[in-house]
C-alpha cells in the first residue's frame, strides 16, 4: 500500500515538517534550503555539475511519458541572448486532465501525513538540483546568476515547504476519528466517527515569466499536498526550471507507488492553452501569476474552480524624513537596480514632500532627494560588469518598451543606459530610469510599469503622500509600501493607512533587508486585501479552499 | 479603548472559548448549550417568561436604531395560521452598509480575542432568549414547540460558538508579531514585525424560512469573529428570530463600546433586497441558505464578494440488509417525519433492491419494505396530537403544492394525510406521502422535493444504489446520505462511493442518531464537495477567506 511505503520511505522528513510547522506558527526566521552556493553549503563541484546538468538540456527534446499530441513545441529564448532550443511534449489538455483525475483516489487515500511527507521529498530533491535550476531561471527569466540561484532555487523551495506545512496544519487541525458519546436517557448514544480529507480536483497552476519556480511553487505544493493532482502550466517563455521540477515530481510519486500522473506539465507556445485548461469542467483549482488583465479573465471565466491571482500593483514609498540619508538612498538603489525591477515586489512611487525633507545629515530639498537617489543608482551600477550581476537582463520587449516610454511621462530624473554584459553580447540590460512625476498624474504613476522604471512624486505633505498610497493601492493595488520617517507619530500612521488599504509595509530599511524581498515563514506575501492578489503566500485562506473534509458515522 | 473594555467584560468566556478550541479539534461529543428545554436546566418559569416575550412582540413594530426610510414593513403569517403583525424599520441599503464600514475599525483593532469573547458574550445573552426565540421559530417556521427550542435555540447556539472557534484557530494559528533575527556577515539582521488579521469587509447574511438562526448563526459568528459587521436579511416569512438576534447583538457591541451598526437587520417583503445588497460594492461576503436557483444566481452576480451558498440536495438512503428490521424502519420513519420532512438534511430517496433485503427477521421483499416503511409512519404518527408535535406545521404554499404533486410521480407507498392541530385550528400540517418511482426516472427522484415526500426506488442491485447515490450527489448535490448494510464490504464501498461523491453518510442508524441531525462541535453539515453547499459548517475553509493578514516590519 503507498501509505506505508511513503512512511517508510521519507520518514525522514518529518523533523522537517515539524520545524516547519512551528516557523509558520512563531514566523520568526527559518529557512529549511541554504541560500548560498557556496561550495562550503552545496559541495564541491555542486555548481559545475549543476551547469552540465542544465546545458545538457539546452538543444534537445525534453522527455515526459505524459498524455500528448506526438509534437514537440518550445521556442524559449535566453534574455541573455542564446536559443534554448529545448522542445517539449505537447499535451492534449482533456487527456492530461483525465490521467490527474484517474490518479487523485490513491493520492487521497494516502491521507495529510503520506502527502506532505511525499511533497518534502520532492521540494528536497529540487534542492539538491538547485545549479541546474539556477541556469534554467537565469535563461528563462534574465536574473543574474546568484539571484536566479537563491530566488529561483532556496527561497522558491522554502516558500514550496511553507504552503506544504500550512496545508498540513489545515488538514490536521480536526482530528481524522473520534468516537462520539452522547448522555441519554438510559443507554448514552454511541457513535464512531470518520473524517476523511478530500480535494477538491485537478489544479492548474500558471506560471509567470520573471519567477516561474517561485511563484508557482507555492499554489503547486499547496494543491498536492491537500491531495489534488496538479497541471503545471509554464509561461512559454520561461519552461524550462518547471519541466524540470514536473520531471522531479513525477519521479518521487512514481517511486513511492502513486500514479506519476499526479503532477504533469503542460507547455504551449502561446495560442491560449491556460484559457482552455483554465476552464476545463474537470479543473477544480487554478493559481495564476500575471497580467492583471489575464488574472481578471480567470477570476470571471475559471467560475467552475477556486481562483487564486496575483496580479499587478503599484507599489508606493513614502519618504517622510530618515535617521540615515545615505542607508536610504543606498537601500532604496538597491531596490530599483536589483533584477531591473523586474519584480512584483519592486517600487515604483516614490512621494516626496515637495518642500523636501529632514534627515541625519540635514535639511535635503525635493531636488537634492531626487538628486541623491540618481547618484545612489548611478554609484551602485557604475561598474559594468558589476551592474549586470545585480540588474540581470531584460526579461522581454515589452519591458523594454515601457523603459523607452517613461521619458515622456515628465522630468528624468535619471536616464536608463545599456550595459554591455561582458559574458553574453547578445544580452539586453538596461540600468533603471528616474522620473519625476507630479503629484495630478494618478493617470501615470497610478497603474504599474513593470520594469526598471520609477517615480519621484512631489507631494504637498506626507500626509497627502499616505492618502496617495492609500488610494493607489485601493484601487490598483500593491504587493508592498514602505515608508521612511524618524517620527513614530508619522510611521503609526502609515501602519493605519497600510491596514485600511491592505499592504504589507516595511519601515526605515536602510540596510541588508529590502523592501522587494520577503522571507518565507516570516514575510507575507501579498495579503489578498488589496486588489494585486487574492490570498499571502501564505495564510490559511490560501490552503483551506483546496480541500473539504467528508464525514462518515456509524454506531459503536 | 474598546480591547481592554471587553478583555475584562467578557473574561468569563475565555473557559467556555478554550473549550470549544478544544471540541473542533477532537470533534467527539461537546454541547456548550444545553438541549432540554426542562425547567431544571433553564430554571423555573423561564419557559413561561419566555413565551410572554415572545408574545410581547405580536403586533408592534420591533424598534432597531439604525438607518432606514422610516417606513415599517413586515407581513409574517405563522405557518400555524396566526400573523404575527410586528413591523421592522424599512432600510436604505447603501446607508446599512456605510454604517457598517464607519464601525469595521475600531472593531478590526480590537483583535482576535476581544472579539470573539464579545462574540460568545452575544451567544451566551441568545441562550437566555431560547424560550423566547423558540416561540419566533415556532411561528415563522411552523416547526413544533421543541423542536423550535432546540434547533432554534441551543443547537443553532453551539453552531454559532463553533463557528467563533473556528474563526479565532484560524485567526491565532500564527503569530501577532515576531522578532526575525537572520544570521549574516558582521551584525545579523533584525527586525520587528506585526502581523494584523484585517477583515474582508461588509458581510451580509441571507436567512433562509425553515431555520433562520441554526443556518444564519455560522456565517454571521464566522464574519463577525473575523472582524467583518454583518447585515443580516432575513427570509420574509421569518424575520422575528433574527431581529431579536440582531438586536442582542447590538446591545453586546454597544455596551463593549463598539458600534452597533457592526450587526444590523436588513427586512423586506420580498422585493429583492438580497440582490441589491448582494452585488453591492461594499459588500464583501455573502452567506446564504436557499434554493439552488437564487445560490447560482448569487455566485455569478455577487463577483465582488466571497459567496458561501448552501442550496438544494437530493438525499439518499441505500438499504441493502439490516440487523434490525424494526430499528431501521423506526429510525427512517422518524427522520420522514421530523418538521414534515422541510429540512435540507431530510431523506428523499430510499434505494432499495427490486429482489428485497435480508433482515434479522427474515428475507423481505421490495413490497414489504414499502409496507414496512409505510406502517412505521403510520404508527409514529398514530396519535394526531402527538404527531403535530413530530411534523409541525407545513411552513409555505410551495411546500404544499410538492406534497399534492407526489402522488403523480408513480404508485403511492403512503398516502400525505392532513391533520388537524388541537390548539391551531389554522395550522396547515401534513403527513409525510412516500411514492414508489421507477429506477428509470432520475427525472422525478434526480432533483428535489423538498417537503414530506420521498420516493422508494426499487434498483437492480445494492451496486447500482450506490451508483445512483454517486450520480445524483455528483448532479445535484446532498446534504447527507445513509447506509444499511450488515455487510462490511458494503458498508465500505458505501464510504468509497461517498467520498468520491463528496457527502457525508451516516451508517446504520436504527437507534437514537437521525440521518437528518448533525451535532455540532463533531458532526460537519455539508461538505463542499458537492453541488449543494460550497463549505461545511465549519471547517477551516468556511472560515479563512473571512480575513486577511496585514503586516508591518521595522528593523529592531
Amino acid at each position: 500500500m503507498p501509505v506505508k511505503r511513503v512512511s517508510t520511505m521519507f520518514e525522514q522528513h518529518r523533523e522537517t515538517l515539524e520545524r516547519a510547522l512551528a516557523a509558520i506558527a512563531e514566523r520568526g526566521y527559518w529557512s529549511a534550503y541554504p541560500e548560498s552556493p557556496s561550495p562550503r553549503v552545496y559541495g564541491e563541484g555542486a555548481a559545475e555539475r549543476g551547469k552540465e546538468a542544465f546545458e545538457a538540456h539546452l538543444g534537445k527534446p525534453f522527455a515526459l511519458d505524459q498524455p500528448g499530441t506526438g509534437a514537440w513545441i518550445g521556442a524559449e529564448r535566453s534574455p541573455y541572448g542564446i536559443d534554448l532550443g529545448v522542445t517539449y511534449p505537447e499535451p492534449v489538455p482533456g487527456d492530461l486532465v483525465a490521467a490527474a483525475q484517474a490518479a487523485l483516489p490513491a493520492w487521497r487515500d494516502a491521507g495529510p501525513q503520506a502527502r506532505a511527507l511525499a511533497c518534502v521529498e520532492i521540494v528536497e530533491r529540487i534542492n539538491r538540483r538547485s545549479f541546474e535550476l539556477a541556469g534554467a531561471v537565469q535563461h528563462t527569466t534574465g536574473q543574474a546568476f546568484v539571484m536566479a540561484f537563491q530566488a529561483g532555487g532556496p527561497h522558491a523551495q522554502d516558500r514550496a515547504l511553507e504552503a506544504i506545512a500550512y496545508a498540513y496544519a489545515a488538514m490536521t487541525s480536526s482530528a481524522g476519528a473520534a468516537r462520539w458519546e452522547k448522555p441519554a436517557k438510559g443507554e448514552p448514544l454511541v457513535m464512531e466517527k470518520r473524517f476523511t480529507v478530500v480535494p477538491r480536483g485537478v489544479a492548474l497552476v500558471i506560471g509567470c515569466n520573471t519567477f516561474p519556480t517561485w511563484n508557482a511553487y507555492p499554489g503547486l505544493f499547496a494543491s498536492l499536498a491537500t491531495g489534488n493532482p496538479v497541471i503545471v502550466k509554464p509561461h512559454p517563455r520561461a519552461v524550462l526550471p518547471l519541466a524540470i521540477t514536473v520531471r522531479i515530481a513525477r519521479e518521487v510519486l512514481a517511486e513511492a507507488g502513486f500514479d506519476p500522473a499526479l503532477v504533469s506539465l503542460a507547455v504551449e507556445e502561446g495560442r491560449g492553452l491556460a484559457r482552455t485548461l483554465a476552464t476545463h469542467p474537470g479543473v477544480r483549482i487554478v493559481d495564476f501569476t500575471g497580467s492583471t488583465e489575464f488574472g481578471d479573465w480567470l477570476e470571471a471565466n475559471a467560475r467552475q474552480a477556486l481562483v487564486h491571482t496575483e496580479k499587478a500593483g503599484v507599489n508606493t514609498i513614502v519618504v517622510d524624513s530618515t535617521g540615515s540619508w545615505r542607508g536610504m538612498l543606498g537601500n532604496l538603489a538597491f531596490s530599483l537596480s536589483l533584477y531591473s525591477g523586474q519584480m512584483c515586489t519592486a517600487p515604483q512611487n516614490i512621494l516626496v514632500p515637495a518642500g523636501g525633507i529632514e534627515t541625519d545629515e540635514g535639511h535635503k530639498s525635493f531636488e537634492e532627494v531626487c538628486a541623491g537617489l540618481a547618484g545612489a543608482v548611478g554609484a551602485l551600477l557604475g561598474d559594468e560588469a558589476r551592474a549586470v550581476e545585480l540588474t540581470g537582463a531584460i526579461v522581454n520587449p515589452d519591458v523594454l518598451a515601457r523603459v523607452e516610454a517613461a521619458p515622456s511621462y515628465g522630468e528624468v530624473v535619471l536616464e536608463s543606459r545599456a550595459l554591455k554584459h561582458p559574458a553574453f553580447p547578445d544580452a539586453v540590460v538596461r540600468t533603471p530610469v528616474i522620473v519625476k512625476v507630479a503629484a495630478d498624474r494618478p493617470d501615470v504613476y497610478g497603474r504599474e510599469h513593470f520594469g526598471p522604471i520609477s517615480f519621484v512624486i512631489p507631494t504637498a505633505s506626507t500626509e497627502e503622500s499616505l492618502d496617495v498610497l492609500r488610494h493607489t493601492t485601493g484601487e490598483r493595488g500593491a504587493l508592498t509600501a514602505a515608508a521612511y520617517s524618524t517620527s513614530d507619530g508619522v510611521l503609526d500612521r502609515a501602519e493605519r493607512v497600510a491596514l485600511d488599504a491592505g499592504v504589507n509595509l516595511s519601515c526605515n530599511l536602510t540596510g541588508g533587508v529590502f523592501v522587494n524581498q520577503s522571507a518565507a515563514f516570516s514575510d507575507y506575501h501579498g495579503t489578498g486585501a488589496n486588489p494585486a492578489a487574492t490570498a499571502s503566500l501564505t495564510d490559511p485562506g490560501y490552503v483551506a479552499g483546496r480541500f473539504h473534509v467528508v464525514q462518515s458515522r456509524r454506531p459503536a
